[in-house]
């Protein structure tokens, strides 16, 4: 599947290794990709501008910081958005720590953004080593996912499985407006983080009953 | 220990259960005792008014809606709160479903409305029927604490103890302002119970490594 990444950080390139890895054909999408092109960092992935990266994706991944998204994911012509599975991680924070959308959530704000877009909201609770290695944890974990479109959720489960996120491990939380949940859990992501002194940590829910 | 529950829902009373089980003096304050002694869930509970159970508990402990709770802590005499322990289970929401503190907590708000009680969140990520018998779930479950006082916290682990939770399933947060992760978490965590269909799990964090 050919996937347009929109972001240059450690969680657009993590994607990009483990996507191209599981044999799809991925470009990340960067404002500025003449100037980035030395970038060490980026040696080795295939470096256009963002809106080459929307035009190329039959899925498009928003891997941009919460606040800018919008703005960036704009400069991608409309056409080549209509219709495509449009798989959002960002999480927004102020400049003071906050969360940017308070009782509200990006992954909202890129849906009424973008209304001829399928946005699915997933990824958003753990950070870039966790999403694509969830066999380093010491058992599994639970990643969620928010979106009002079935089908391009099922896509988006798709490429979870080839970053190794078994089925069992997928919770489909129900429409775009859960991606709230996902997006708030960075509070408690933090404090866990500062706790245990590591990033890299999932979160199992555990229902009730015994294991078979 | 005597233990002053504010509060009369079903929280407040399964915890009043859970630690007159563990042998604690237990008592529920209610706003109107009288109004409310023939009440049949409360059969079976000593119940008083709000400032009696503030009088009573050396811990007192919150388990009133958040967007009340401060008011109907102010109801307690200041000489009655000052230097206590007060545990802190609330979380509010508006009529419309969103938090009524974002980017704040009610932990921080009852810290800040109490300066000379020592305020320790926990709880709050968890249903009643979990909060009481964690060994219901199909495995170990974390639960969380926040305050600015350690021997505050210490105290609440031993009830927590008391309840069922596990030293190796507390994690301690920091300060009172990292109950902020404990309460947004009530967004994703309303997301899982509709997608399980179960308010009755907890959530496990999960660590890099593997078991020993």
């Amino acid at each position: 599947m050919r996937i347009g990444l929109v972001g240059t950080g450690n969680v657009a390139r993590a994607l990009a290794t483990g996507w191209s890895r599981a044999g799809h054909d991925v470009v990340l999408g960067s404002r500025s990709p003449k100037e980035r092109a030395e970038a060490a960092e980026l040696k080795g992935f295939t470096l256009v501008g963002v809106a080459e990266a929307g035009a190329h994706g039959e899925v498009v991944v928003n891997a941009t910081p919460g606040t800018a998204s919008v703005d960036v994911l704009k400069v991608i012509d409309a056409a080549d958005l209509a219709g495509k599975v449009l798989v959002d991680i960002g999480v927004g924070f102020t400049e003071g720590g906050d969360l940017s959308h308070p009782n509200y959530s990006l992954g909202e704000e890129i849906q009424a953004a973008f209304p001829e877009a399928r946005v699915v909201k997933t990824l958003a609770t753990v950070d870039a080593v966790v999403m694509t290695s969830p066999e380093s944890l010491e058992g599994p974990a639970t990643i969620f996912l928010s979106g009002d479109d079935d089908a391009a959720k099922t896509v988006t489960k798709g490429l979870l499985t080839d970053l190794g996120w078994p089925d069992a491990s997928q919770l489909d939380l129900g429409g775009i407006g859960t991606a709230r949940g996902q997006e708030h859990f960075a509070l408690l992501f933090v404090g866990v983080a500062q706790a245990i002194g590591s990033y890299e940590f999932g979160i199992r829910v555990v229902p009730q009953g015994t294991v078979a």
